[in-house]
């Protein structure tokens, strides 16, 4: 079984709420320009502005919602993740990285303002990540605050987020097979999607079961994604994606498309949904949104 | 009165111990270097112990000394800022910003790697400073711990040290009085130097009183490090200062040194120094490294 009709509306629903609701508190977080620095402060707004699915503030509202999480709390937790997410799409944007112009159809950071700029306003927002998490309102225990501060600093750190992506600069001088496609994945997307389920958990103040079944849950998801998005920069336009697609082909790196074929990738993309989907239907009817998120991801086109 | 060189040569002798312990430290918290990504960890003690006074780190010892903190807690919050300053000279000389060849006379993490492997190694040392914190190893409370990194955080942030840098770079552009200059330092190696003076009475969990009388001694510190710092820019050649000099002239920045003249700047230095000395004189003998510290730093020549 995958997902019906009825499940996808409902989870786009809270899709667009969530993004709604996570916009919201970006808004009230980021500090407002002002001064003669408010250049790096403005970059910062429109880095985080700019667009996007809000994907990981909506995997700490749903996972939250499995443990009867204040739903304030889930959102400054998911406006820290992403405003570490979007620092890491500033740099990685950057001429000396993948010199990308455009992201999301709109002047990437460093095009709209300058490389100074958005280096500063990268820096800026993940430091204000550790910020968010570390104020007294995002939960009332201290331990929790630090625990959410080593994990996603754990995750978002050299042996994760920004090690994948060294891994991921590398990867045309190394020869890749799939272990190596997975592990890169798991690095550079799959820790802040692991830290983003595993938050519920943690501000919901749950065994090391919970934690574990949602990183498991997070792990088979986040693989299905980067298929999918594999896929998409396989098989896509660039108008249809809305941003450049054939990039990885062209650079030589391997990917899990390009080591098992459209149909062998896809196929594992629905193994992946199908095992994540099963990990959160332990928790009935307020695991829907997760349950039907694998499926929404691996159908979509860009 | 100034110091005398008794206490001058009792303080370096502290400061050459406490860059010992502080490497130490860093040694054993910076990551070893393996798999696919390890050129981002390479990179990371590359820059990290290419040198440097560890003044920063010093400072959280000789605060925290002022009440009996265990000199282990001191040493992780001085190997964390060490860290994040660290970071913040690694994106100041990317060549987008400062685009300095060289740092302590040695190639700079972009010049010894690249500018990609530059700008992950620094996001990478940012992100560990708060790892570091956050680890119970720090201070058993862990409300201690998210003071820290909120305060942290906030120092280094968009209002603080980054805040500082963007000033900075658009400084030519401007045209600053004393007050915007003072604003700059205050922002931009200030906000560092507070933290790093509060971090003693914060791991001591003192009241605000202890901790407002150490940030006032930060304060006066910094801006007479900054006024010699300028004051060596300004009067000293490169092979004596170990760096580019005459670079804020060229690029038309107004400095103290610029507004009030070589002599007028020099006084203020001297005057800041015996201000933070009296801030300090009321923790007794314990305070004598902090008293001698101001004396040293603007007598110095690189």
């Amino acid at each position: 079984m995958s997902s019906d009709p009825k499940s996808q509306a409902a989870l786009k629903t809270a899709l667009t709420e969530a993004a709604r609701l996570t916009d919201a508190a970006l808004e009230s977080l980021l500090p407002l320009p002002a001064g003669y620095h408010a250049r790096a402060q403005e970059a910062m707004r429109y880095a985080v502005f700019a667009g996007g699915k809000r994907l990981r503030p909506f995997l700490v509202l749903a996972s939250s919602a499995l443990f009867d999480v204040p739903q304030g709390r889930a959102l400054r937790v998911g406006a820290a993740i992403e405003a570490l997410h979007t620092y890491s799409l500033v740099h990685d944007d950057l001429p000396c990285m993948d010199d990308d112009d455009l992201r999301r159809g709109q002047p990437t950071t460093h095009k709209k303002f300058d490389e100074a700029t958005a280096v500063l306003a990268g820096d800026a927002l993940l430091t204000l990540a550790f910020e968010i998490l570390a104020d007294p309102a995002t939960h009332p225990s201290a331990e929790v605050r630090c625990q959410l501060v080593a994990l996603l600093a754990r995750a978002g750190g050299s042996e994760g987020m920004i090690g994948g992506q060294m891994m991921d600069i590398d990867a045309p001088n190394q020869s890749h097979g799939p272990d190596e496609v997975i592990l890169l994945q798991r690095m550079k997307t799959g820790a802040l999607f692991e830290f983003a389920c595993e938050a519920g958990a943690i501000l919901g103040q749950r065994g090391p079961e919970d934690r574990e079944r949602l990183r498991g849950y997070a792990r088979d998801f986040g693989l299905a994604f980067q298929i999918t998005d594999d896929l998409i920069d396989e098989t896509s336009t660039a108008e249809a994606a809305g941003k450049a697609v054939g990039k990885d082909k062209d650079q030589g790196k391997a990917t899990l498309v390009s080591i098992y074929g459209v149909d062998g990738a896809r196929d594992q993309a629905e193994a992946l949904a199908r095992s994540a989907q099963d990990a959160v239907a332990i928790y009935g009817p307020a695991a829907a949104p997760l349950e039907a998120l694998p499926w929404y991801l691996i159908g979509r086109e860009s």
